[in-house]
């Protein structure tokens, strides 16, 4: 069994080989997709204003368009009486041109007409037949938002790597965007191994289970921003395997395996990654989660995590996910989801090796969840891990620990 | 103008009806899908577990399934050698039975054989031929897993109104669920109306501007677990939004139009509404926002938000949202997703109406967006928004304030 796991990493290096490996075999792709369908997707490059905005003096009252001068000194007391020559919806326009002692009615978002230079609310204005009394003074462009003065033709508007939320879809569409350049999602794909799986339209005969990584790992790769793909279960059969891994690596950009990676007599996914491919990892010094392999085949990362669900999630969480954010845009120290609390129990550590203990929140502490490592029901209550460093033994209650939070 | 706005409310009485309404014409509905497609779905039921988790007694490690009795009193020096009768991997099964002096050799996650009741872990066994010297003594079902252990049938395992994430559609797999019942999305609908509007595939004239609420407010919508569609761009003509409004209440539960809302001269949804449905608000008193209008229409509610971009997504997140959230499952309050944090510049706002400032976060400070109602670039950098009470004039620099995060 030495043999089998010469290449044991320790858990900081184990980050760095598998980081090297991405960067080794992926760069971040653009893909062009319409504005309509961006919602959360990440910004491949930065925006730049493509026209003013307004493109045109933009009347934000409704009243009438005026030369301002027409209502210096004016007061309900003493208006001034103006000829009204025209009506200007939104969206409208007009050839006739106000001059002195001239106005065109007007709607809230329409452009202001050649030669009016304000606009006197209806509100302080009293309309008889075709003329208006302006009761009030307003100044120059009161009321008018002038043109390009939201954004100007060549602003930056938005960044590479901002997350398209609501709001920023609103600014693309007002500059006429109708497609946008946002990363790529990868491909990730999703092997369970093992003789004892089964999926869930079989019978659960003695000795069998059903599978959960296929499926549990496909959605949290979708929740770090990829297109997840479960490839089902194959036996722990060397040549079955190997096949399961070459036709997979054809569809998907990353592939993950689960089970089969343990030294024990089942071990088949090591020695066929060793034929078809190169093993940098095998064996990672945390717990759980010991049995991971890091491998690329045919110029894609095959990770092999471990059978049990608990000990895969975490892993994945840990060592993979976080490159599979970084490849679909996501900045992966400024999306890193963790908050501090107080710790309500105790967590004791294997000396000499670091632990990943997964945690519950609960009345804003920290609960430890303790389980042997064969249980899945914690997984329904978990919320994420605390990383105990391996030189620790205990971290006691009420201790301050920061939980890196599940997606 | 005056008998426009009869139906203004204050924003909290607003909030309750809007509520009222979507009450009466909605209820919660439920929706069976495969458990692979129900990453972030809210559950509808209790789950209860089918079966006992394992569903027998499992090995935990790699070794030999023993009597324990034959491992006491072993150590390095004083072995106990007995035969290997058999071998179980994972899945496979036996008909053999361990007896005194009889073991079978075994595989992590293997059904221990009947007449074990431990596992003597292979890094403490010695191997020879057919037989294994024993080295190390085990308590009875060390390194075993219990049948039901983990979770006994019937079981609660998760709780209607859990949003499933990774772990926990790992915990339904593993009992074999294939499909799980989940709240069934809305369908939203959203109207853009006015004259002055274009879609992105058209040519910017004069005094036109780009749609943006259309497909900004089906991502919000979204967002807040509504299947969004967007209806695109409408006329502000009588005949030809009765008409889109009558067709469109087929298609969707909930419809959201924006423009057309204020009392100006371009106003005719709050006609169509009147003619079609009953108007319930038309204005709410706050800022910005206030021409705001919520009606019934054929058993469904529809919202009529201002045309202004910023002013209609502040409008929809503060009181559309989170009854379409409510909708989709999720709870709302549990949801609302707020940060507390000081003011970095003074907030004026107009005594005697709410108002809803728009905010951004920087460097741990919040920071007021002050736009003309216009304005949409603001829209790019807002990370939420800050009530301010009717009684209040003056937030000062260094108050603490909390921010309503936009999704």
């Amino acid at each position: 069994m030495g043999t089998e796991f010469l290449k044991i990493k320790e858990s900081d290096d184990a980050k760095k080989i598998i980081g090297n490996l991405f960067n080794k075999c992926y760069a971040s792709k653009i893909e062009e997709i319409d504005v309509e369908d961006s919602y959360n997707r990440v910004l491949y490059e930065d925006i730049y204003s493509l026209i003013d905005f307004p493109s045109f003096d933009k009347a934000l009252k409704d009243g009438f368009a005026i030369k301002a001068e027409d209502s210096y000194g004016t007061n309900e007391e003493n208006p001034n009486t103006i000829d009204v020559i025209d009506f200007l919806e939104a969206g409208s326009t007009t050839n006739k041109v106000v001059e002195k002692g001239k106005c065109i009615e007007i709607s809230t978002g329409a452009a202001l007409p050649d030669g009016a230079d304000g606009i006197a609310m209806v509100e302080f204005c009293y309309k008889h037949d075709d003329k208006v009394d302006i009761l009030k003074s307003i100044t120059p462009y009161q009321d008018v938002a002038r043109k390009g003065s939201d954004m100007k033709e060549g602003d930056l508007l938005l960044k590479q790597k901002e997350v398209l939320n609501p709001g920023k879809i609103g600014v693309l569409l007002s500059q006429g965007f109708k497609t946008v350049d946002v990363y790529k999602k990868p491909v990730v794909g999703v092997i369970s191994t093992g003789n004892e799986l089964i999926s869930q339209d079989e019978d659960l005969n003695y000795g069998k289970i059903y599978d959960v990584n296929s499926e549990m790992i496909k959605s949290s790769a979708i929740s770090y921003g990829a297109i997840g793909k479960s490839l089902g279960i194959v036996k722990d059969d060397y040549d079955i395997l190997k096949k399961k891994i070459e036709s997979s690596l054809e569809e998907v950009d990353i592939l993950i395996c689960s089970g089969g990676t343990s030294a024990g007599l089942g071990d088949v996914l090591k020695h066929v990654l060793d034929e078809i491919g190169e093993v940098f990892i095998h064996g990672i010094s945390v717990q759980p989660g010991k049995p991971t392999i890091a491998a690329i085949v045919n110029g894609k990362v095959v990770i092999g995590l471990p059978g049990n669900p608990v000990s895969a999630i975490v892993i994945f969480n840990v060592f993979v996910a976080p490159q599979i954010a970084k490849l679909s845009g996501y900045d992966i120290n400024q999306n890193k989801k963790t908050i501090k609390a107080k710790l309500s129990k105790k967590i004791h550590s294997p000396l000499g090796r670091l632990q990943y203990q997964m945690v519950r929140l609960k009345n804003g502490l920290v609960e430890p969840i303790f389980k042997d490592s064969g249980a899945i029901f914690s997984l329904s209550e978990a919320d994420g891990y605390v990383k105990v460093l391996k030189s620790i033994e205990l971290v006691d209650v009420g201790e301050v620990v920061e939980v890196n939070l599940f997606n």
